[in-house]
């Protein structure tokens, strides 16, 4: 299978320590945090504004990546279903995909009001939405 | 720099040949399309139905990773702005993020109503979206 090599630019840092204390979906109500981009990227940040709306593409580095099935996590009771009718992190490609609203930026870090992953998580990208909440 | 590796678990069929003839953004006004996935998923697209509204990740593997700075695709008279404020495709992941509409499912093959990404594009994942237009 051909593979692509994904780098790190930069990981969240966040009170969320583990899983279980993370809420599902979607990402209001999880606690602000802050995006660390590596000093390489800086001149890709210059223009991230407070305000701006954007998504959040991190790896979810501890995913079981051999899933294909599981229940949707706000449904324990529920049947197993394919991963990709799901939010599960457990999946093949394990990027997950954040809606974040700018809340600062200093120097490489970016200030994001409320965000749904764990400390450390490694992230992958940051663009403007697109139709609004897009 | 940390790296991860993304599996390309399927490819995008289009008639969309080249990135000129691509629409920028959004997806919608782009053709149809087909999603063909390796039959190793098949078990994890049993609970794709048409109506779907999903996300479709793929990457870019025709993009230019080293650049951090780029004009919006709109405004070919704009300024360069950093590239995390741009769809741009050449990124240091070059991950798409497509909204799509499921049309049909027959196999390991979903149809889908507008795609604004070329042929042969490599999948890497397809989730449910959120908040609506999420």
């Amino acid at each position: 299978m051909r593979g692509f090599e994904a780098v790190e630019i930069g990981h969240v840092v966040s009170d969320l320590r583990d899983m279980a204390a993370a809420p599902r979906q979607p990402d209001d109500g999880a606690p602000a945090a802050r995006l660390l981009f590596k000093p390489d990227f800086a001149q890709a940040l210059t223009d991230v504004r407070p305000g701006d709306r954007m998504l959040l593409l991190t790896w979810l580095d501890r995913a079981d990546r051999s899933r294909l099935r599981a229940r949707r996590g706000w449904d324990l009771a529920g049947p197993e279903m394919g991963i990709f009718s799901t939010r599960s992190p457990d999946r093949p490609n394990p990027i997950g995909v954040h809606h974040v609203t700018v809340s600062g930026v200093e120097g490489c870090t970016v200030m994001v009001e409320a965000l749904e992953a764990i400390d450390g998580t490694p992230i992958l990208d940051l663009k403007p939405e697109l139709r609004g909440a897009g």
